[in-house]
């Protein structure tokens, strides 16, 4: 499976801009021979907007963002993570992702856990729903936000549900090239999953984000990762490479469940 | 607090030798400073001696090397941390580390809990007893034994319990350089601790050690790191760098322990 991930500056409040540049990136994915395309965090309206532009752009899952996601999926054949703001039914706000199938189906919905900082918190509620998995081209499919991927919970649980492949649209800055150079390999490795973490490159008001988006390998290794340029990333998901890498680290059979 | 590191090359079966050279690495750790020595994994003994040497060489924690580390510890006035066999009243062996502080007093005992592979799963018996903490100058000390450490559930328990330094004596091989490299920065970085991790270097029967033996800041950064050459490492942990890095990344207090 190839999957393509999206690393570009944030257009924030930009919503019709940014379906726009959905459009033409899922057709460069799928030109490239992808399958699955995935953006960073609050893609649809900019991260750093303020809880006034987060309610004023919030959207139901369902929403006419989403309809128009899934028009960009069916027409071009990939299926789509973006990120964005949703609105609940009792007027809660979530930092959410949502994956889109070539068909146009929600195929999994995810709101973020570990709210981070003062922007996190003052923009959005704290979900309580912990996350699933879901079924794509023979894969066992996770997603988590950016600052989820810094606590060993989150991977661990959708490890520990079966996930093969672990999805993280984030909104990374700088200082914090520990993540993607040292965390996200760490996950990957310590789960034997794959782990796509899709960030933003350039700036957002006062933030610099610190690009280096990867794909990564059960072994730790990445096999695309990116600087701080604008690019699409490609790599290629190996079921057999993903089973051989388990019979060499079974740390999922020997953690100590009965302890911790 | 200035710690040293013990890298050398393991010598397997010779206890009497492996005291010797651990009063010469005390009396050198002493002249630089330090006031605890960090050895590797089954240091007294060697580590992949078979199940026959490890009964012969196994002793209760206050046998008879026991109270010559003790000696070495007062006469040096360095603390000890060292690796060896240990027998159990009921005839168990287990993989186990013990503290002994410059009074001669065993500050702390630990018995490995993830077992590795059949080297260790034949060697020895499977602990479950969960590690503890132990004061020493000031610092709440814990720890774990090389492929407990790649589990980050051990480190996460020992930081809940309020760790502030993680000592991991380790006999981590080729080609699992992964470990010293990412797995071992990211646990210091995820739980905000300082986390020192005491290899071999050279062979062991068919085993080639990493080296690559860290002390390794709450930043995720290593304060010294060696590479395949015997020698001591030496880094001052700074209680107020650690309660700095704590403020900026407050894990502990973010992490989502209502649901995971």
């Amino acid at each position: 499976m190839r999957l393509a991930l999206l690393q570009c500056p944030s257009h924030p409040l930009d919503v019709p801009g940014n379906l726009q540049r959905l459009h033409a990136s899922a057709v460069q994915a799928a030109a490239g021979g992808a399958c699955l395309l995935v953006c960073p965090e609050m893609f649809l309206s900019g991260y750093a907007i303020g809880v006034d532009e987060v309610r004023r752009l919030a959207e139901y899952p369902d929403g006419a963002s989403y309809q128009q996601v899934a028009a960009i999926a069916q027409s071009t054949g990939v299926a789509i993570v973006y990120g964005y703001p949703e609105l609940d039914n009792d007027g809660s706000l979530y930092n959410s992702v949502q994956c889109v199938d070539s068909t146009g189906t929600s195929l999994g919905n995810y709101r973020k856990i570990h709210l981070y900082g003062e922007l996190d918190n003052q923009q959005f509620n704290r979900s309580a729903q912990l996350p699933t998995l879901f079924d794509f081209a023979g894969w066992k499919v996770g997603m988590l936000i950016c600052y989820d991927i810094e606590f060993p919970e989150s991977a661990r649980y959708l490890a520990s549900l079966g996930a093969d492949l672990i999805l993280v649209p984030t909104a990374n800055m700088e200082p914090y090239r520990f993540v993607p150079h040292s965390v996200v390999p760490c996950r990957a490795y310590e789960n034997q999953v794959y782990v796509a973490y899709a960030n933003y490159c350039g700036a957002e008001h006062q933030l610099t984000y610190c690009g280096l988006s990867s794909i990564v390998s059960p072994a730790g290794v990445a096999l695309d990762m990116a600087g701080s340029e604008q690019r699409l990333l490609f790599a290629d998901l190996d079921p057999q490479a993903l089973a051989q890498s388990r019979l060499g680290f079974p740390f999922l059979a020997d953690r100590r469940s009965d302890l911790f």
